[in-house]
């Protein structure tokens, strides 16, 4: 038997909470999505503003970074003519993204759910993504 | 050109919040999705507990509702052998939902959204929803 | 080599203009498909306020009446539990519509394309179609 | 509640119209879809003589357009190895499309849908798709 941990519901809030923010700051209404370690969806928002094709962007970055254990940028960096990972962006029928803006989220060294964000350039993305994790990692309750 | 009216994020809020209280109060956790007009999703929460399958369940019944201005359960009804909507629920890559538990969305006769809910059985997925357009009515800023 | 009759444009704009014209007279918005005889798309139109699901729902009426050569509501009447061929509507990839609305077009005794309807009940839907066929019919230059 | 403005339509028909005379002009005949702000199918025509695969290529191109707000040679300019957008082109199932010949249709700043061509090179689909949105804009009703 195995246990495992992964985020529930009131941390995935914690992570869109601070995503959102940090759009709002920059201006860019976005879609957020948040999923758990085996990349099954626990929450989403879209922004007022955010785009269409975003809505399943979004979703399909949280679910690479976090049933691949693996930054969508550090797919991206690696998914380039030549390497030997180049073409991974259509697996899973497409849903593997190579697009930056999906980060793992780990907590005691191990992968718990993923963050996916998407509307703005891939940097915006990353940055967003990137707010969520702190937010949540600082506001997160202690076990 | 038309002018279409559409839920928003804070809605769309209410709607979960709602149908959040509810699936509480009757013990169940729930899968809770809320789409705007055009079917396209704006918010989600699975409730710690909500069944993986459920994720994409309340997607669908919501799209369902929204954008055939429909109830899941009013396709139920006609979704039987020797009715001429037999085999509805196969369409739109099989999204089009005529299981009981997504709700059109109306403001002022027009249907501005839907909320899909999906984990229980298809009385209390439906009863979810109620409360959740109630506490979305009742609670809403008037414009 | 084999010479076949298909629709063209032309054809397909009296199909949809006729079909169009009954749905104004019955006061519901319609999509409206057109497809040549091997079920590909030639000219699609959604009235003001016809339903998003419909967009997809009158292609695969007109994809199945055309590629089949056969009424969605005669499969309808054959897909009932028992029958040999129930199930159908769950082929080619759920596309086999046996909801009523699609009628095949025929002249001279052949298959040259296929009207689908969507947004009302099956009924009206079989009505509006066969009035666009009525209307191409009697107004399509004669060869 | 948001309020939105998306074309209609007679309005799709403009854009159509449009595009299909350049597209005599330059002698090619084109698949050509007019898609509303979220992406929905409003209009469609394939030209007598337009590719088979161009009706979905033309689709998927007014959809990326409208849906993301942007055009789908921008997309296409930032879709290489080694762009952090690397891979977009296979995002929603492979709708998103990264070739030339979809754009938005703007009105007053605002996205309100989106124009999608094929059949020719890209050059030729976005001249056309271009020529459509001037006779839009030249030719539709003020409000």
């Amino acid at each position: 038997m195995m246990t495992i941990n992964r985020l529930d519901l009131a941390d995935a809030r914690l992570l869109i909470e601070g995503a959102a923010h940090k759009a709002r700051e920059i201006g860019v209404p976005m879609c957020i999505a948040v999923v758990d370690e085996s990349g099954t969806l626990i929450a989403f928002e879209r922004m007022d503003g955010g785009k269409v094709t975003s809505v399943t962007i979004a979703q399909d970055k949280a679910y690479t970074a976090a049933a691949a254990r693996k930054a969508t940028h550090e797919y991206n960096a690696v998914n380039v003519p030549g390497s030997l990972t180049f073409g991974i962006h259509t697996e899973v029928g497409g849903r593997l993204s190579s697009v930056g803006g999906g980060l793992p989220v780990v907590v005691n060294g191990e992968v718990v759910g993923g963050i996916g964000l998407s509307s703005g350039t891939p940097q915006q993305d990353m940055e967003c993504a990137q707010a969520g994790i702190d937010h949540f990692l600082a506001r997160r309750p202690q076990g």
